[in-house]
């Protein structure tokens, strides 16, 4: 019996591992229909996502995807900039070095090549920021918080000051693929949840009718912010993961609960990086960079628990919305807790709700935290090898 | 064919709900074997502890077994002080007023009235804290803590300053129990685990062979204490939990994950206050009391959560050690966090263990995190009423 594949529309903050997700994506065409592509702030600014969003969907020849620039900052902010963390993770160009190093112009697959880039050229470098930005975020805090650590000093950051840009168009197709597909389509999202809730706030009809899977939070796990509560993409913003919990939308959530379990061992890169075949090896040596960057990342910051490599966020939660029998998954109310203190919690902790122990029709959350780790890794690197081989040979 | 009753030797800080969960050990002979009680701090001081484990020993006519004056105070403190949220959640004398209310002394079982509880006569009125008295601990937090919040001002407070009183009898009963019945015997902890703690210090070897049941902590919702984050039990000893987490033994937390599913109603008080047999009516008149002073507790502390009345948190864990199959457990290495603080967590906060993800051989510790309430409930309060009416009537 033929199997129809998943439709798909991403929303993403392309990074290193949102990369790899995408190209997981573009490696299992049975499987999978990428509708189109939001990129927004995260780990990096909107304007880098969008860059690093079509850069990969360039590498592996589907330009024709769209891609929309979508939301530069959190709901609660009026302006984001990415803080040290995101460069010491993703590296200052939100892709391990490929870009600022020339190793994509140098595969002759630089960005630009294709038409529609239009302003999309991110310069770390960047402008100072405005003295009347209105609240700045900087990865997730306030600027006057003694967490908010710019990575280069305001002096030389890329402000994301595009507000000319509007996620509009990007919100519209969103809300417009779930109206026109309800449950037949899987909005995936691997950065802050800033997006699906403009959606849902926009179109509160969506709600019943919208699948999304999320990488984000953490239930029985440690954070990975300083903190050691929250996790990176839900202290975003928290407002927006905390309506998207509660919006009644069918939403499983692949949390560190699950994602520190798939590491991405160095062989796995070498694996890429040998891939010989001229028309191939841009590309294998493209993803075994984005491995190897973030391999030596998350080693230096935690050696004790990615001794064995770098987490798969993201690329586990696009093959959890292309195969929900990757994980087994607890059914909870779920919040992300907006304030820091007594009676309060900590901002950005996802945690249960207790209004669900007694509210029997409460909206629940799928939290994976099972997962069938060897079997994701098995398929993960197989899939990307032969990524690799078939694109622009055929 | 005949089921064997389930040894248990239970360690409680009895307060109300330890009072409930040792009446329901008593109310279940044919599947409870209660070897012996180890009484110490945490709902209330030691002393009151003991005199209130003798007073529910008496009361349902089984003064013969065994009672140890156990830890007076954490691993970390010299010194305990019950706080202002124990008075409020047990009432200054642990058992909601019916001590300081002459309730069961007008039920004609007053506490002195068996040969044994000799010096257990807790004074809440107590001693002004010595001025060398180290370091204390008031409600889990250190004398200067703004947290550490006494519940009559320090120079009315009982200070628990009995430290002539030595746990040492007990710790090495509950040795010898688990050295002689292995996993035939079970621990119920329904305080802090300072005394498991030091028993498995004091004997190393027993950890292989220790089943604990014990209620604390919590994982997928928020805590009960000032930040939201910690549990009442592992606050007052983290140290102590994260031992016994690590230790190897068969560990079963029954925490607010659960607990806060199991509800005791008004109705089902009332159906205890109810039991209008003479020789029976002191002991429904005991237990409504201690149920309605929690519920009424509960209710002003918490109404979103407990409109539906007290959370059976010593209760349900007392029951799970008779029959595990009220719960359904996730097996995760589990840590209790003892800093608080940017790259330590939050002190008290029971959480994963990292290294467990990366560590196939680390101690699991089944955490219950679905719980059968409707089940449990009716159990519950009909053995209870069933107990009331059958004792002293043979």
């Amino acid at each position: 019996m033929p199997h129809s594949p998943t439709r798909i529309v991403a929303c993403v903050d392309t990074g290193v591992d949102d990369a790899m997700a995408l190209a997981y994506l573009l490696a299992l065409p049975h499987e999978c229909e990428l509708l189109g592509v939001l990129a927004g702030y995260g780990n990096v600014d909107a304007a880098t996502a969008e860059r690093n969003t079509r850069l990969v969907l360039d590498l592996f020849d589907r330009p024709d995807i769209p891609v929309f620039r979508s939301s530069t900052h959190p709901s609660w902010a009026d302006m984001f900039i990415p803080d040290a963390g995101c460069a010491q993770f993703h590296g200052a160009d939100g892709l391990g070095g490929a870009v600022v190093d020339g190793l994509i112009a140098n595969d002759g697959i630089a960005y630009g090549t294709t038409a529609d880039n239009g302003d999309a050229s991110a310069d770390i470098t960047g402008t100072p920021i405005q003295e009347d930005a209105g609240i700045v975020s900087v990865g997730g805090y306030p600027l006057g918080d003694r967490h908010a650590n710019p990575a280069y000093g305001h002096e030389r950051i890329h402000a994301a000051a595009d507000t000319s840009a509007s996620p509009d168009a990007g919100i519209a197709f969103l809300i417009d693929q779930v109206r026109a597909y309800g449950h037949d389509v899987t909005v995936l999202a691997t950065g802050p949840l800033t997006d699906v809730d403009a959606a849902l706030v926009k179109a509160p009809d969506i709600a019943p009718k919208l699948r999304l899977v999320m990488m984000g939070g953490t239930l029985t796990q440690p954070g990975n912010c300083w903190d050691v509560v929250a996790e990176t993409n839900v202290i975003q913003d928290p407002e927006a993961a905390d309506r998207v919990f509660h919006s009644g939308a069918d939403v499983t959530m692949v949390g560190l609960d699950v994602t520190h379990q798939c590491l991405l061992s160095r062989e796995a890169a070498a694996r890429w990086r040998a891939i010989g075949e001229t028309a191939a090896e841009g590309r294998g040596r493209f993803l075994a960079g984005l491995a190897e960057f973030s391999i030596a990342a998350n080693l230096e910051a935690d050696p004790a628990i990615f001794a064995g490599g770098m987490p798969l966020h993201d690329p586990l939660a696009a093959a959890v919305a292309l195969d929900p029998t990757l994980v087994g998954c607890f059914d909870i109310a779920l919040k992300a807790e907006t304030v820091t203190g007594d009676f309060h919690g900590v901002r950005g902790r996802t945690t249960g709700d207790p209004a669900g122990l007694v509210t029997p029709d409460a909206p629940r959350v799928h939290v994976a935290l099972q997962v069938d780790a060897q079997r994701f890794l098995e398929e993960f690197t197989d899939r990307l090898a032969s990524l690799c081989r078939s694109v622009g040979v055929s």
